[in-house]
């Protein structure tokens, strides 16, 4: 297994539907697996992307974060950076953007995407951190923050699942920003306009780590839930 | 990670429901990834199951055949064997067993379950080899001898993935069986008594390797399937 091939993948999405937010997993161990990421902090405390292995937290208010080792997720990707370049664009909105990426590449295996250009009304989300007891994500999900930017230049960093993975993964795209000024960010709702270089890496391998250590993930009873309608609901 | 921790796969079971059945990584590779196993030849050439790092097909004519280095499979676990005693049964059915080992373990994470005994009125099933161009999963076996055994002596191997987990791989048990005169063996289909030892191998890590270099996987359009519901029939 080349480190350069593998997507690392720490908790599902699953696991965050009935609300167990418990970080399981210490920044510091997340960038042993990669030096670029996303993810989100404990009880959904905000937005996280990792770029350049510097952990990046925009929280509920906005405001941009450096985290330390000790900032824990419950959810989180990394993989370590080995990009080429795919194609420069203009002016395509993320429907746009993905259809032209998927029609480049294959949709059947795991990939990321990093984009740095500049983006015109751009939407992100941020949600605010929840404490124990903790709700469900659809519950704790509607106490986020939405940002609007007119235009801004900032890296859209992406990991894209082949359907059959969705429910662990985010089946299709997943789609964080950071803006250069590391004032604006988060989980991204839509943009406008994307224009600038786009660069793919291709994983062979998702390296699936579980918090086996964690009580409440390895006693709780799923089979109540319908995940995936309710993930949907939440993530768009 | 723990290489004892580290459930590997190669292939999933979605990309079987088509017929996209090239054997996409040899037996030499997947030894590398662990001594205990379970798969499927090329074109569903029958039913493989590894103990103690030796690789036996079990053939649709019921023959038991240690295969070479370079045979070839489009779907594949293995692990690094670390088992611990989990309980001894007697007399209990397929149904009956999962049952017990599910109330002894969490659901929520992959384990492999190896359980040496006597098996009564044990059904299994090996698929005959199919050649390019390959028919889908549900015709493909179609093909399939099936086998009973009224006692006898042998292993059953399996692994337990969850739900959320379903498609990629067997979502539940998939159990695999070899008898101790390696003359019985194949996919179980079921069995009325299994009294022996169970001992239980939990895993913090899927390592899910997809078969990048094959062109017919990575340009399947999977989107006209309902991937689901065929592997449950096809599976059972």
């Amino acid at each position: 297994m080349s480190k350069n091939h593998t997507l690392y993948q720490h908790g599902t999405l699953a696991l965050l539907v009935p609300g167990l937010l418990d970080g399981t997993i210490t920044m510091k161990e997340l960038l042993e697996h990669g030096d670029t990421g996303i993810g989100t902090g404990e009880g959904l405390d905000g937005e996280l992307i990792i770029l350049d292995g510097v952990p990046y937290q925009v929280d509920s208010d906005g405001k941009v974060n450096v985290v330390s080792d000790d900032f824990t997720l419950p959810f989180a990707n990394s993989h370590f950076a080995e990009y080429r370049n795919l194609t420069d664009v203009t002016e395509l909105s993320q429907k746009e953007l993905d259809d032209k990426i998927l029609g480049m590449t294959s949709a059947n295996t795991f990939f990321s995407i990093r984009m740095h250009g500049t983006f015109t009304n751009i939407k992100t989300r941020a949600v605010k951190k929840s404490h124990k007891p903790y709700a469900t994500l659809g519950k704790t999900a509607e106490n986020q923050s939405i940002f609007l930017k007119e235009s801004v230049e900032g890296t859209l960093l992406s990991y894209y699942s082949p359907a059959i993975f969705d429910g662990a993964a985010v089946g299709g795209f997943h789609h964080h920003f950071m803006s250069d000024a590391h004032d604006f960010g988060g989980h991204v709702l839509g943009f406008g306009g994307a224009t600038g270089k786009i660069e793919l890496q291709q994983f062979d391998t998702l390296e699936q780590h579980l918090p086996v250590y964690n009580k409440d993930y390895m006693n709780y009873d799923f089979s109540d839930w319908d995940i995936l309608s309710e993930i949907h609901d939440a993530e768009n």
